[in-house]
């Protein structure tokens, strides 16, 4: 099997850091336990491997081809399609009224790692999906959730989200599409979107894409956009699909990566309009638009953990196998396999303890959403709305940028042949690039970090934060092990520099906004090693309490964890030094253009 | 034109940094001055632009082809060889009674940096073509280089390098291919090799193959290894070609990157045997190969800069002409070119920095080989030849690690646009994956750093090198500006952090060798990120110096080197950290592979 999914350390992750009991005291969520969520991810687990990751090659070297506007999936992905959905795998985590099963985002995360991870081209349709799902349930009217979401988790249809146009990328206060009423409660879309994932296929019947467009009259800028539901068949009354709307893939893109995944270019109204039903309120769209990009970063983040993994797992497996070279330290005299060479071990720990830590923080912001959802109390639910909003960003950005690191490390492990694309590591190099890039740009969630998450509270949830992990170094502190000792020492100076950063941005960010904007990608770097770290601590803590049950799982947690201490939380120091010294008179923001 | 050399930064580098006089000043060097350096970058900058650099998105899309053992090269490259070689850029810095110019290495490492940056699988056959030659003019027979050398620098026939069999890649110790004597001075080679860059195609008459193989009772190892000449085509007596030789390409590899370069699979013998000719004597072929490889490795360095540079421009300019989001510090009420943006411009000048520093290191390598090869003093080309050998894991290990992470800003800069394919920036990101990999991986760079350039000398270069830094502290410190004091400071600190690490080196390495060679990689990027600041440091002082003639190129300079120290420098102690905490009886190498 080419992938497998690390259940065991993913379960370690939902009971020891992330707290799954206590999600599973939640109203509705009492079926939800540890053992149901092992129950689904063995399930899920077995899919993945089986049926969804030995397509991936194939997507990659037969992608979705475009053809007089319609587009076919590669040979095969409808059909695990099919599979995946009547599995139910697409209302994991949506309500049971509408189809879903209704089960918390902390065990529906394990699933969205393990199909990313098999076959991040295909798990974008779902992931897009349940984007769609998302906002149609915050924002539609019951009408409309009645009449599209039923049909989203049973798969018979799938969604799209439609930001992005030529000159609108990041910047959507330069949205230009439009879409004018017609008097009888639906409007008609013009426009061109680019960008648009699964935005055209053959896997499902209808595509409910969810587009951003102005109204007449609406404001400039983003307080001018709203959000239609605009299906590729009309919906008659009675559910069936009716015409054809007016909106078409005029092409697809040639890409570096994610070759299964068709990126269209949508064409609205070319034929008089596409007709298009409002979401919500006029001019709130960005907002509704927010919930599905909240949900799918975090879910990009966990694309991200996935592919690492995988470039992880495959690295491992050739470092078992490849034979080449003597130890260096003679224990053998003759080649042995490359696993034994201490840089080989220093790859694979790297790739290991990156994604570890990921992995771990972005299931302990999934708990946490969880509780921000179901918990009695509102004050208690506030508080973990708050400390997930501060963590998406990093989820997303952290997890998206270690992945390229990892599988370049995968590749790197391989050697030649890891250049040779029939081997396989270079296409999660090639996949993988992406992440940090869509739904979000590494500085786009940086910016959000430092505005929406650090700067609006007054530092409130990051102190909260490094309150936390003061217990955890203590903690270590105690807890003997030269191990421990070691992570202790290295987490308190990553969050002493983060700590010292959040200062700096609180402090100058009105003052200097350049200087403090300029080290926002090192700061969400930073505070990403920082709490990933911290976690780790956590796991570190955890793996010595259990021990003596697992002597061969524990031991490989608790090197990993000091591992993690020496080779990435040391590199904090030197983030805070490149974000302190950022000032708006020196260095490379002073230089004109002319000079670069 | 979508690549211009950076010819005034190089003529800076090769003035104020490596020294173009003393080079000047040896003998033959006599007219290979500064004025000389700048005609001869100015004549190799337009073929770079002109002719080379606009078939480089060719390449990419149109790769050279096999069919039946033959190979085509992408359309257009032919004939750019044939005005390459013409215009005597071959012979660059081959002596002038083969027919080459004999230039320095010095004004030729600008000269393939230009190349490498119009056109990495392009300037891959000259870069192998030059490796043949120095293996032949140091260990072949008069009657040898005469046969082979002038062909060689006039472009008629082209060089190859062939090490790698499939089991045998950086453990050479497994070559099997096999050479027996004929008793007429000849061998019969037979054999599989992989990985032969330009092993196979159509813009040479002739292809003269350098062949590691085995003679029969040879010692096992590396030791019973020799080097042999396989002509494509055997070369009559009067130099004529003659028969076809028993060597074919099978088949060539479908990569990750430099697509238009063949990467051929050679079946040596498989109708009788090939003809082969020794070069020098059997069993020292490894020795004759690392001259070839060292000139190699050295030219991979290069490759790492070209490519950098490549991508920095394309993101410069996009990042002058994309107009994304309104200025964070309020400056414009409008959307504004992306430049203006501090994460872009952090982005930018991180390319730039890793880029100019590199580029630097490697040219003042290349004056050290100058003056190690020409200088009358024998103990002076003694101290010059030892810097050289410590600085070429560096240049190579380094520049081919930091390129990686250059490209990946490149496409970064871009976002959406950067990931699809038309644009060209995954073109770099792409290309650039080999440069760590082939020529010896980092860590097969990082054990040569370790063993034969820091240990065998008890660590004499290295600290010989950091005293030159601390006086380039001094220097700094003297300078007055807060950009010298900014950097002074991260420079001592990093040199201090290597400093630390050579100790920890020499102290270690046989008690536990498996502790130093897991930091083996880390030691070769903190020592490539130091020797680079070195020399950031060395420019900064020359273009305050310099300031008043040329306020905006200086200006930038000076900017760009306290950047390096606040970014790139400050990731020294984080290394420093990483390679001290290896212990051989904890964290991932004690790691059963089970564990893994």
């Amino acid at each position: 099997m080419s992938y497998l999914a690390p259940v065991k350390d993913m379960l370690f992750v939902l009971k020891e850091l992330a707290g799954i009991e206590a999600v599973a005291a939640l109203p509705g969520f009492e079926e939800a336990g540890f053992d149901t969520a092992q129950a689904v991810l063995d399930e899920c687990a077995k899919l993945a491997g089986e049926v969804i990751a030995p397509l991936n090659v194939e997507g990659d070297r037969a992608p979705s081809t475009w053809r007089d506007g319609a587009v076919t999936a590669t040979a095969g992905f409808a059909a695990a399609f099919r599979q995946f959905v009547e599995g139910g795998w697409q209302g994991l985590q949506h309500p049971a009224e509408y189809g879903g099963q209704a089960l918390p985002k902390l065990v529906a995360t394990p699933c969205i790692e393990m199909l990313n991870a098999a076959n991040l081209s295909f798990a974008l349709c779902p992931l897009l999906t349940d984007g769609a799902i998302e906002a149609l349930l915050t924002a539609g009217t019951e009408a409309q959730k009645m009449r599209y979401v039923p049909k989203l988790i049973s798969g018979e249809w799938t969604g799209t989200m439609n930001l992005t146009e030529p000159q609108a990328g990041s910047d959507l206060a330069l949205v230009r599409s439009r879409a004018e009423p017609q008097g009888d409660g639906t409007y008609r879309v013009f426009g061109t979107k680019i960008f648009i994932t699964w935005g055209e296929h053959d896997m499902a019947e209808n595509i409910v894409h969810l587009v951003l467009a102005r109204t007449p009259n609406a404001p400039e800028g983003v307080k001018g956009i709203s959000l239609f539901i605009v299906p590729k068949f009309l919906v008659n009354e009675d559910g069936t699909l009716g015409a054809r709307n007016d909106v078409h893939c005029v092409s697809i893109e040639h890409k570096l990566g994610i070759k299964a995944s068709p990126t269209a270019v949508l064409q609205y109204g070319d034929h008089g309009g596409a007709t298009g039903y409002l979401i919500g309120e006029e001019n709130r769209g960005l907002e509704y638009m927010f919930i599905m990009m909240n949900a799918a970063r975090f879910g990009v983040g966990m694309q991200g953990v996935g592919v690492a993994d995988r470039a992880y797992q495959k690295a491992v497996a050739y470092a078992k196998e490849r034979v080449q070279s003597r130890p260096v330290d003679g224990s053998l005299k003759t080649s042995a396999t490359i696993i034994h060479h201490p840089d080989v071990r220093r790859m694979l720990g790297t790739m290991r303890a990156l994604t570890e830590g990921a992995r771990a923080l972005a299931y302990v912001a999934a708990a946490h959403s969880d509780l921000a959802h179901g918990h009695a109390d509102a004050d208690v639910r506030a508080r973990h709305q708050a400390i997930y909003e501060f963590l998406v960003p990093i989820v997303k950005g952290w997890s998206t940028e270690m992945v390229n690191d990892v599988a370049s490390l995968g590749v790197q492990v391989h050697g030649g042949m890891g250049f040779i694309e029939e081997t396989g590591a270079a296409q999660y190099y090639r996949d993988a690039r992406i992440l940090a890039i869509y739904e979000g740009t590494t500085a786009i969630q940086a910016n959000d970090l430092i505005g929406r998450k650090t700067v609006r509270d007054g530092g409130a949830v990051a102190k909260a934060l490094l309150g936390e992990i003061a217990q955890t170094c203590e903690a270590l502190g105690q807890a003997g092990s030269a191990a421990a000792q070691s992570l202790r020492a290295q987490l308190e100076k990553g969050a002493q520099s983060l700590a010292n950063v959040v200062d700096f941005v609180l402090a100058n960010v009105k003052r200097d906004p350049n200087a403090v904007f300029a080290g926002s990608v090192p700061y969400l770097k930073l505070a990403g090693i920082v709490l990933c770290g911290w976690q780790m601590g956590r796991a570190l803590l955890a793996s010595q309490r259990e021990f003596e049950q697992d002597l061969e799982f524990h031991g490989a947690k608790i090197a990993i964890a000091q591992f993690y201490g020496e080779h990435v939380l040391a590199q904090a120091g030197g983030l805070e030094t490149a974000i302190l010294s950022a000032r708006g008179d020196a260095s490379v923001l002073a230089l004109s253009e002319v000079q670069f």
